[in-house]
């Protein structure tokens, strides 16, 4: 015994490592009760440690109650009271048949279990539409921390408040005044991100008809939850300056629904920015038939080029139907969970209690970190870098889609990705197994399109992905999809 | 126009503050479309900042397409398509009448917003279980972020993994073995603290029989969520060392249940440990009657003096039917959002896809700080001064009860709180009402029993409370529960 000893890692303290050691064998029962511990000089000699080592171990042993010391005797093991193997109580439990039709069905739409493949290491991916890690300036975020702990840091790690940390709160509101939002009556919800803060509004409305209107195709994970939560969903085609209207008019006149989940601005998967004209027309239609609308503010502050367009809920002006759904995880660090909801204040009373409920308070030092990055006008400066860098990145994609894959029709006005539509019957599965043993992926579109069509379409995420990479990766995307004789 | 600008802030870059201002007024109509803007040169007398700063402000709304330059003429205000306040569609929603049943069932269950004042500053508060912020060691929180953040910050800030951050993962799985538990089979999934993963886990189980056991009282969230959750709630009288077994098995012969929610150590709101040999004969019943475990590791590690217990899922061996919920919070940093759910590992798989949907991962930052702050072996350090103190307040509190309030029967034999349990008609809330005035508060023990009983018991909270206002507080009450002449 105790020959298996070895410390693992030079950087912990190695009486840590020796009490761990040891209550391992306590918990195991190879130690047993009332068993005598070899004394600290013999222990130190067969770990191969100081004696001051097995001293400090012992010693915070005894205080946990693992051992007890007789006085002139040495070191005993303490009882755990644990039962022997064969008299363990045996609670067996047949977890497949307790589930609830929730988790399974959250299986069920897991896309990252099903069907996602991680790519190989080599392989040129545009799967992703997360922000390029190698953009992120870690000093800012580093001194966001630092400055923010010198000022509260025991504020920081206690508990906060389910409505989010009020410095934070308080500058969001001012950010989206700037965005035209007219904030009398409004108020706003932290959350840890928006698929957190979409999932509580979703929650919170009773299913009147059980059915939700989105752009088809539209952001996965919001489909995803919107089925979760038990809604039907109804996509409506959209057009290259966003959501087919006459489309949406008949939607509306056929039948009630509880809402509308919309992506305005550099849509996913489409990347299409609904022009200022429609984003009017849009919520005049939705005030006439009193749908309450799901704004979701997706990369709203990618903008490469196109001219500025109002938040849908800007338009709305002193209206209190539409629930904004904010996050800077695209643009910034997904890493920080934050997002938040600006709402109608009564709305939001709700969303805190079931925020409340539950996951208490989002991490408090993600929001100060996030704060003071932004109050250090460190967004300003980063956002211009970002959109420096991707502006370059979405023209080359551009430019080889119109070179390489010349038939297929493109949409994307800026953001992190593009959207490829081919003529009808082409298979863009059958295309990514070829590419993929070729060592190119990208996303099939039809698992953003609430009517299982979209086969024939695909997204192209760019951002993390180098220059030439992205020429060769389209490249190869077209040379096989001529190959394989499709149009 | 203009004469009502001023820095703000002192700390932030001039031009942000000049650009956020100019951005307002364009929000909000005051500069209108087409409208010239005073030249670089007058604007910034106006607002009496540099030149440069107005420069810096107008390049950066001009990049934005909020303003756009003529060539020698100067620079004009862009069109933001906003629609006049009398066209603004106007969608408006009564949301009220729009809320679900479950949002209006999370407001009235809210213990923040129902009946909890705010003490004030000068009261004395036993109401909190939150630990004291005094012992927090700062600087090896801000040096575990800081280490890690060298390593790898590219990391931590990118999107992470709903199952949770790989290296504490493995230190919580090492950790929990430690603790006897037998790791054949078994999971972890990271939540973001004891309430999302309780809330996760409730939201997976198949409501069969629509009820679960608890000890009565119980820890009041769990009350909460377990209601939100659609169960009905079974509450089982304790004694001195836990759950009454007897009362326990009618209960199982009557109904049936589809799982127990247990707090074994340091029990909310009573203090109990329950005892070995009492966590072996309810493992058994539990298994007798197979019925599933949700365990609670409510500050497991705040032992002061009684003997060494194991968890339930120890005793349970290499059976799957018991689920564990641990955290640190209580006993390190709330504000750092982390727990975890060890269980089987295909209820895990459930799990992790419910947290994907819900909130995509936990704050990578919050998990990697409190990794390298167990991984550099603080926590053994930190939780032997926190022992110290908190004995210490602990000691002096069941002292204080026993002078002064020598009717009152105690439990509680470690952790952050007694219980106390006055004679029957007594009144908690009236005791309340007369001792708030006296600038002493505390938390009625109703609010903790499944069944609105309890009225004569109330909770302890000793935690932030100085030695002095212990002594104080507990006079106070002492003295006006004998004056209100109840016993």
């Amino acid at each position: 015994m105790f020959n298996d000893f070895k410390i693992q890692d030079e950087d912990r303290p190695a009486y840590i490592q020796v009490k761990e050691y040891l209550k391992r064998l306590i918990a195991k029962g190879a130690l047993q009760e009332n068993q005598k511990l070899p004394s600290t000089r013999e222990m130190s000699v067969l770990l191969a440690v100081s004696r001051n080592t097995i001293l400090a171990a012992y010693s915070d042993l005894e205080e946990e109650g693992l051992i007890y010391a007789l006085k002139g005797k040495g070191s005993y093991v303490a009882g755990v009271h644990r039962t022997s193997e064969e008299s363990q109580p045996a609670l067996q439990t047949d977890w497949s048949a307790r589930v609830s039709g929730y988790a399974r069905k959250a299986v069920e739409l897991d896309r990252m279990k099903n069907g996602i493949r991680t790519p190989r290491r080599s392989t040129i991916s545009f799967t992703s539409i997360a922000p390029d890690e190698q953009l992120f300036d870690l000093d800012h975020v580093k001194r966001a921390f630092l400055d923010r702990m010198a000022l509260e840091g025991h504020v920081l790690l206690n508990y906060g408040y389910a409505k989010g940390y009020k410095p934070l709160i308080e500058l969001l509101m001012r950010y989206m005044e700037q965005k035209g939002v007219e904030l009398e009556g409004k108020d706003l919800l932290i959350t840890s991100g928006f698929t957190e803060g979409f999932d509580i509004v979703l929650s919170a409305l009773h299913r009147r008809h059980g059915a939700v209107l989105c752009e088809n195709p539209t952001h996965q994970t919001a489909i995803k939850n919107l089925k979760l939560n038990g809604f039907d969903v109804t996509g409506i085609e959209m057009e290259h300056d966003g959501i087919h209207l006459g489309k949406l008019k008949e939607a509306l006149m056929e039948r009630a629904y509880d809402c509308a989940y919309l992506v305005p601005s550099y849509h996913n998967p489409t990347g299409i920015v609904t022009s200022p004209a429609k984003r009017i027309a849009l919520m005049k239609l939705m005030a006439e038939y009193q749908i309450p609308v799901i704004e979701d503010g997706f990369n709203e502050e990618l903008r490469y080029s196109s001219s500025h367009a109002l938040p849908l809920m800007s338009i709305g002006g002193r209206g209190n139907g539409v629930v904004y759904l904010g996050s800077f995880s695209k643009v910034l660090f997904p890493g920080l969970r934050v997002g938040w909801v600006l709402a109608d204040k009564q709305l939001i009373d709700y969303l805190e209690s079931i925020k409340r409920a539950r996951s208490i308070h989002t991490s408090t030092i993600d929001q100060a970190i996030l704060f003071q990055y932004l109050h250090n006008g460190h967004l300003d400066k980063y956002l211009k870098r970002a959109r420096f860098e991707y502006k370059k990145k979405y023209e080359w994609t551009r430019q080889c889609c119109e070179k390489y894959l010349p038939d297929a029709r493109l949409s994307g006005d800026g953001g992190l990705h593009l959207f490829l539509e081919f003529a009808p019957g082409f298979d863009t599965h059958k295309l990514l197994a070829s590419c993929s043993e070729q060592g190119v992926v990208f996303t099939p579109g039809d698992m953003f399109y609430t009517d299982g069509s979209g086969r024939n379409t695909m997204r192209i995420g760019f951002s993390r992905v180098s220059l030439e990479d992205i020429e060769e990766g389209l490249r190869i995307i077209g040379a096989t999809a001529r190959m394989q004789g499709q149009k």
